[in-house]
Formats: C-alpha cells, sequence, structure tokens
C-alpha cells in the first residue's frame, strides 16, 4: 500500500537540488526519503544533516547504488537537478524510471526534449511508458518565464502576431557560480574564447521555451536562432565576487528568436549585467495588446526550485510518458494535495 | 464522420455571444455551424448577416427547437453565453449536453459551480457524464485575472500568504450596458436600492474565483464575504452615455475575500468607474513575493470572448463530466490545433 504523503528522493544535491530537499522536508503531503549524489562529503550522510536540521532519516546514496535505492525506498517521485542536457542526464532518467519513480527534472533540454534530442526523447517517453511512469522537464526558465505563462496570457487573445519577453536580473545579487558562468570581469576576447570552449554556457533553453510555446500554440516555427553575447561595463564596476575594470565583461545577453514565416514570432530575451535591475516583462503584441510586468523579478533557484516542488502533485496523476508542461493542468503552489 | 474542423454553435447571441461567432468564422479550425437565441430579430436569420459578412450558412434556430438543430448540425462543441445564474441557465446547457455536444459557457457561477449550485452543478456533471461529453464555465472573469492566473503565478513560490487582484476599469471606455449595470449618475441611495432589487448587479463570480483558487492550491477556504458598493463622483463627470453631478455614483467597487482561518487569503477587488485607469495588478505575498501588473488592463468581452473561443479544442479533448479550469491543461491561444 502507498502511504498518502508522496515520498520523493532528489537525484542531485547541488545548490537547487538542495533547496527542494528542504521544501520537500516542509510540506505536509511529501517525504523526503533520500538522496543521490557522487560527492563524497555527501554520499553516506543524512540529508537533513546536510540542511542544517540534524537526522531526518533520508540517507544520501552513490549513483551507482541508485535504482536498488530507489526500488527500495518505495519512491513515487524522483527529482533530478543533475545536469543541463538530455544525453548526459540519460543514464540517471534511466535509472529513475526503471526503478519506478515518476520524475520530475531540472535539465532544461528536456522540457523539450525533442527539438536537441529527437531520439533519446522518444527512447525515454517508449521506456516511461512500457514502466507505465510520466517525466517532465520544468523550472523557471525552460518551465514558466519563457514559455507556459506567455503562452497562458495569450489565452485572452483572438490574435497574437508576436510575443516578446525580457528577463532582466542583476547579476550582482547571484551566486557566485552564475558570476562565473556569466563571464564577468573577463575581457571580451577571453569571453569569447571561453563561449567558445564551452565554459561560459549562460542559459541554456531559448529554443526549449520557444518550441513549448509553439506546440501549445499551435504554430509552426520554421527557424531558431539563440545567440549569447558580452555586456560591457561602460564604467568601472564592483560585485561581491569580482572586479570589473571598464571594458570588461559586466554579464551577458542571451537571445532566442523563433520565426514564423520568416517574421519574427517569438523574441526571449534574458540580460544578467552587473547594474541591470530585476524584473520580468512579458508583452503580447495581438488583440488585445498586453504588457505583463513584474516588479520584483523572479528569482531564478527559488523559482526553479519552488515550480519542481509543485509539479511533484501533478505529476504522479498525469499521464505516462515522456510530457512537456503543455501536457499538465494549470500548475500553482500546492499546499495540501 | 466528424469533420477535421471542430463544429460550433453558439447558444445566445449578445455582445459576447457575436463576438464569439465572429473569431469563429475567423478560425481555420472551426467551423460556425449556426446559433440559438430568442429574439425575433435574428431567429431565421442568418449568422453571417447578423455580423454584417453576408450569408454563411449558418442558420439562428430559436431556442425552442434547440436539442433537434444541435443534433441534426452534428455539433463538436457548443458555446453558451445566455445568463449569469446556473439555476437560469441549467435547461439550456441540459439542451445542449442531450444533444451531444461539449460545452463552454460564459455563465459566471459555473466556473466553479459547487458553491452556489451544489445540487445543480452534481446533476449536471451526471449528465454530461452519460453523455461522454464536456462542461465548463470560462471567461476573463472568472476563469482567468481573479483565479487561474493568479494561481499560475504561485507555481514559483514555495510559500503563498495572501494573494491580491486588483482589476481597475475606466468605466467611461466601457459600453452603454455595463456603465448602466455600474449604477452610473445615480444618487448612493439610488445605487442601495436598486442593489437591493437586483438591478445593479456588477461583477458576479468572487466567490467562483476564490473557491476555483482553493480548490487549486489545496487550501481551504471557512468563509466568502463579497459585497459591492458605489464610487462616489468627488466632481462633475462625464461619460458618452451619463452626466454624472458631484456625489452622485461615477461607478462601482466590488470586493471578494476569502479567509482560511480567520485570515484574509485572496482578495479580489474590481473597481469600475469613471476616470480610473485600465490596469490589471496580482500581488503574491509569499516566497518569493511577486507583483504582475498589465499595463493595458484587459478588455472584459474581447478577453471573454477568446478564452472561450480558445477553450472550444481543449474542451472537446478534457475528461468527460462538469469541468473547471483547474482541470485542463494550460490554456492559450490556438492558432492551429
Amino acid at each position: 500500500m502507498r502511504s498518502k504523503k508522496i515520498r520523493v528522493i532528489v537525484y542531485g544535491l547541488g545548490a537547487i537540488g538542495m533547496l527542494i530537499a528542504k521544501h520537500l522536508y516542509d510540506k505536509e503531503w511529501a517525504e523526503l526519503v533520500g538522496a543521490i549524489d557522487i560527492d563524497p562529503s555527501k554520499v553516506g550522510r543524512d540529508v537533513g544533516e546536510l540542511l542544517g536540521l540534524g537526522s531526518i532519516g533520508a540517507r544520501v546514496a552513490h549513483d551507482d547504488e541508485a535504482i536498488g535505492f530507489i526500488k527500495n525506498s518505495n519512491v513515487d517521485v524522483v527529482v533530478h537537478t543533475v545536469t543541463t542536457y538530455l544525453d548526459k542526464a540519460y543514464k540517471q532518467l534511466e535509472k529513475a524510471i526503471n526503478a519506478g519513480a515518476h520524475v520530475v527534472s531540472t535539465s532544461e533540454t528536456l522540457a523539450y526534449p525533442w527539438y536537441r534530442f529527437p531520439d533519446l526523447a522518444n527512447k525515454l517517453d517508449a521506456l516511461a511508458k512500457s514502466k507505465n511512469v510520466s517525466v517532465i522537464g520544468t523550472g523557471v526558465n525552460p518551465g514558466f518565464i519563457f514559455d507556459t505563462l506567455p503562452a497562458f496570457l495569450t489565452s485572452v487573445c483572438i490574435r497574437v502576431d508576436r510575443i516578446k519577453v525580457v528577463r532582466s536580473i542583476d547579476a550582482s545579487k547571484r551566486r557566485y557560480p552564475f558570476q562565473k558562468k556569466y563571464g564577468l570581469s573577463l575581457r571580451p576576447d577571453e569571453f569569447y574564447d571561453k563561449m567558445k570552449k564551452g565554459e561560459i554556457t549562460a542559459h541554456v533553453g531559448y529554443a526549449e521555451s520557444i518550441m513549448l510555446i509553439s506546440s501549445m500554440l499551435g504554430v509552426k516555427i520554421d527557424r531558431v536562432v539563440e545567440k549569447q553575447e558580452p555586456v560591457i561595463a561602460d564604467k568601472h564596476m564592483k560585485t561581491k565576487y569580482f572586479d570589473i575594470p571598464e571594458g570588461h565583461v559586466a554579464g551577458i545577453r542571451g537571445l532566442g528568436i523563433g520565426f514564423v514565416n520568416n517574421k519574427e514570432f517569438v523574441v526571449l530575451e534574458l540580460i544578467a549585467s552587473v547594474g541591470r535591475s530585476d524584473y520580468d516583462e512579458i508583452i503580447i503584441e495581438g488583440v488585445p495588446p498586453l504588457k505583463w510586468r513584474n516588479e520584483y523579478g523572479t528569482s531564478g533557484d527559488i523559482a526553479t526550485a519552488a515550480m519542481v516542488t509543485n509539479m511533484i502533485p501533478k505529476i504522479v496523476n498525469a499521464k505516462p510518458g515522456l510530457l512537456t508542461m503543455a501536457d499538465i493542468s494549470i500548475p500553482s503552489i500546492k499546499v495540501n494535495i
């Protein structure tokens, strides 16, 4: 018999995984029964201890024992927060599915996996169906600000000509790994060099968000353009972690554009730079025109951890297979289930 | 065999019904096959003629022949735009369901019918299930600004303490029936008198929106308060239709509050008054806090007609029975299906 609480394992105890573990511990409807990682400083310990809560009876298992650990823990849902690219995530997702668990993952390319990894997506879909479980990729982005929210906002429109979303982030407020990932304080040539080597990746998921919108609206995107460029400091700047001379990199501007009939239909812009204000803005050019703006911005880590946590009660009742946010009933916080 | 296009009849050719009929005529995926009304100036005519489009082969039938007309027209979906209260709408909905059609209705109390009409709701649910069709009430409000949109915005929150929505409308821009319904130019005592007699109803649906949010979030609302009061002109004002002396009614302020554990959890405020600006604002007090604002406001008629139109491709694939917006995958405009 299944317990009334939804039994969850967090697969990957990075910053987001730890946040989700904490949320799950706080939720009445969830039971955090363990975690999986490869970090020797975490494996074997209690998740509660790592969170500073004392022992809560939720052990961190090593990735090598993942299948048995998930199976024996009678887990309903595995929350997967390990890596951006589906090819790298695949083995982990496979283990969770083979152990009979539903999966909610922050893997950005899983939000619409048919774009970058069509073969793996089909394979994953078949596996999930064969095990009668559901798999979904979500988070704040892809998953919300750049796709499902603008799509939802169009539900009161009778015509949509163009969707533009701007996500503006004050990079100086983000944690160190983000500031580093954004290339803060580099010379522009260093920035481009590191970007070529894949050391600066910034945001991944523009194309996934565009394809998710198009799948919801029923429009055929004929071309997707993704690009990233540095924002150059026009004066000397400082953050807690970086000293940025004038002319060096103060942030990153990423852009995703989806074209329909050779015209821009979706334009997604993420600017994370020192000195920017935090806000999100969604402009729908259509009938009626709409301009929604979140004055406070949406903190990425907190929002992704929240979206994933709130998705857990939905995934246990979803249809089997590899799903996208387009398949799920309107998400919201789940106070009780 | 069913045609690929979704075959639709509009039940009720008031302002909203006419707008929807026009939208359906424009949509590639829909076929407007007829309408139903009781107005002698409309019955027997072609909907296209009423829309100024010339004949489109879509006759307006009288309500008395509704069942046969829907059945014979091989209709997939009936769009019902007749009346606010479910007890008055029930016979019409019953006819559509008995004729084998799915129903999307603008009836405000149908958005969460278990609040005001629990017996009729259960009866309708059983009937819809027995006929294997789906029935839903939606629109801009209830259906969007006051309920599903704020609920969706909380999906990136890990805690929600209070949801406040303000919908501000410049009453001078609304059409005559609205200005009259709002009681413009009346003395305050006349306003209250007409409100008692039910001649001023203003917005109906605060409670439905509150219950819809609570059903989505899994919170137990222990009390709902709904009230309406006049906004008094602090100077002489004018609209296209009304001359408003100082001290007379310039608009209406409606309020719905849902309490959880004796504390305000949902506060919905609609202010439609001469001199107000048009905007919608959704404030989520929680973690993280959010403040989303639509700078342009959301035109009620257009938005309701759009939401209903966009719901049609969803309802044909929904599970049978009486549904709410909480049962539907994330709505959006449907360019193609």
